[in-house]
């Protein structure tokens, strides 16, 4: 099973170096045989933890060789000292592997605003480079968690021009699947040889199709940050942007993988809803009003108590800040439709999406009828136990 | 003490018509002895219920002499039918009190999308009429009820020139004090003399200090409104602009304490919070950042496990959509220091937050020493309760 979680041409590993109170892995590495490509996406938030910062640096010379990423701290709002922090456990990082200290990226995730434990980061370098392995990735997508209860890991697999190849992802989520309000981290290697250009309009391309669609806005967290390494030893090539099909299509695969599991994996989620709003005058008034019934706390508890309280959804999508026309608003559960023309279809449509409501994972569609605009996004419920989680969760 | 809660010139009453399942009252009627001047705001969502549009096209006459409100059912999403039964509600009044149809004012709150039982308010009506009384501003608070755990009924008296007047406002709360998530409805009489105009610019700027002040951003419910008559029953008047200042003064004071009510009534709440950003570019920005502060669901869960987390509070003013410079930022709970320039000020000033957040009610203040711009918003947690209510409010 292990096996099959490698990409040609990386090794990583994940220890315990006890940042974290309870003893759980918490430090993770990942290292190509050579310095590969680098593609990056990272937080626009205007507070923006150390490692982002240095990371952003690094990856603007389009290489880069080794990810160390930490869980259990941020490294945010620790200003000068935090910045030389995160430095020193990159350069940790290449005096243990040996390789250029400027090839190595960081990522942290954790708590903010309390300094990081450089000390025990570097007391456990030793072992983290020592437990260096092909199928190491596991170890590293345990050892980046937070409130996640499962790891992320995908692999997937291609083919360009009749050469193989390989892209995985480790990835650790956010407090309710909301980039912009915890740290969403995601990992990816592959073995494909492209130049840093292509590669960054890729992975654009890629985390606009899937992981920012279970964003409110693209706004993101202090932390939060895509990274891929592209090392070339599968011998596929992507040379020509007319060669992007393949690598694209797997890649936006891969991460719409990610974002499911995200999603499924959100704190406390117990629905998985697949929402989409059709017929607006615009995709992006689609995507608006999407985003305002995904983040109704009103509607996302609707969910949790499986009730099918359209009216939340129709009020929501009514303050989205879009003009809409009620009276043509259609709404389904799965295929149930709940609503025609702005109202209810009655008792018997409510039974039957009170069942549609008990599934784990089900769809929600608003059809506006006003135009050709349409967006999808990936959303959940929102539990008591949510709550429970991020009211102790320093405690 | 249910005296003091009236004013000249006014009765109301409540009654429980069976609109709610749980035998509890209702449907509340306020009657002015005579014509009395109107001035109302709505709600701005896409949405609207039938008695908002009847409401408002009533109100824009700028005469009225009675409301009628009924819990348990929103009347929205209800077609050509809700707006006959509105319109025929209002009738029913007119008939029971004998005044002029085009003078009732009509307003509902509870389930969206279900039609409106006319017949229960019919058959209800001339018991609703019959319990018409000085006094009776206790039983309309009552009946206009939802999740509002506690009445909200507020009083004010002062003085214009030397003549006595009062204001007394009726309320009911919104889940989680968002009146664009759920309904806010605010019901005022007063007994001074004023025109229709002055009414209205006094009411905008009232609401625009306090009711606002506890919303997200302007947006409201299918359902919203603040109604305000006017009957100059008193016989202190304000005739001028320059006259309004005692008038305008104590509206602000009674819809600031109505806010107030609201909020701490609000759906599972256990913690107040006066929230103030300090030293932005402009009072627009500070309003964006503590909107995006307020209505954090991670800031609101730390509020409610009494935790002193500030990260998350600079994260979510991070995100707001307006830059900021985290370095200068200093952030209090109350008058304890937790944050300056950016960076946590230790254990010390935690230890002595922490006490801060177990108290009901409590300041944040954000200080980001960048301008001279201010908001200030009344908001809360985020509770476990408040998922169990809102999971399970139709079953």
């Amino acid at each position: 099973m292990r096996q099959s979680k490698q990409c040609a041409g990386f090794r990583a590993s994940g220890v315990a170096a006890a940042i974290k109170k309870n003893a759980a892995p918490d430090l993770g590495l990942i290292v190509s045989d050579g310095p590969a490509t680098v593609a990056a996406v990272f937080t626009r938030n205007c507070v923006q933890a150390a490692p982002v910062t240095i990371s952003r640096q690094r990856a603007a010379s389009g290489v880069g060789q080794a990810v160390i990423v930490n869980s259990g701290n941020a490294n945010c709002c620790t200003g000068e000292q935090g910045m030389r922090d995160a430095v020193a456990m990159a350069d940790a990082v290449a005096s243990a592997v040996g390789i250029d200290p400027e090839h190595v990226l960081v990522a942290s995730t954790g708590v903010i605003g309390e300094p990081l434990p450089l000390a025990k980061i570097q007391r456990a370098l030793p072992a983290l480079s020592d437990a260096l392995r092909r199928d190491g990735f596991e170890d590293f997508a345990k050892a980046i968690m937070t409130t996640d209860t499962v790891p992320k890991l995908v692999r997937r697999q291609g083919d360009i021009e009749g050469h193989p190849f390989t892209v995985l992802a480790a990835a650790k989520g956010a407090g309710m699947i909301r980039p912009d309000m915890a740290t969403m981290l995601c990992f990816v290697c592959t073995d494909v040889g492209i130049d840093a250009g292509l590669l960054q309009q890729c992975l654009h391309l890629a985390v606009d199709r899937t992981l920012n669609r279970i964003s409110i806005d693209g706004d993101t967290s202090t932390n939060d940050m895509v990274l891929v390494l592209a090392n070339g030893r599968s011998g596929a090539k992507v040379i020509t942007p007319s060669q992007l099909g393949p690598f694209q299509n797997l890649l936006c695969d891969l991460l719409g993988a990610i974002a499911h599991r995200l999603v499924k994996d959100g704190e406390g989620v117990t629905k998985v809803v697949d929402l989409t709003v059709d017929g607006a005058a615009s995709d992006t008034d689609a995507f608006q009003i999407a985003e305002a019934v995904a983040h109704s706390p009103l509607v996302k508890t609707a969910f949790f108590g499986q009730d099918a309280n359209w009216g939340r959804i129709i009020a929501a999508a009514g303050r989205a800040g879009v003009p809409l026309n009620p009276d043509r608003i259609d709404l389904f559960f799965d295929d149930v439709q709940m609503v025609r023309n702005g109202r209810g279809c009655g008792p018997q449509a409510e039974a039957l999406a009170t069942k549609v409501l008990q599934r784990p994972e089900f769809a929600v569609t608003i059809k506006l009828n006003q135009g050709d605009g349409r967006a999808t996004l990936l959303t959940c419920d929102f539990s008591v136990e949510y709550v429970r989680i991020n009211a102790d969760y320093r405690s």
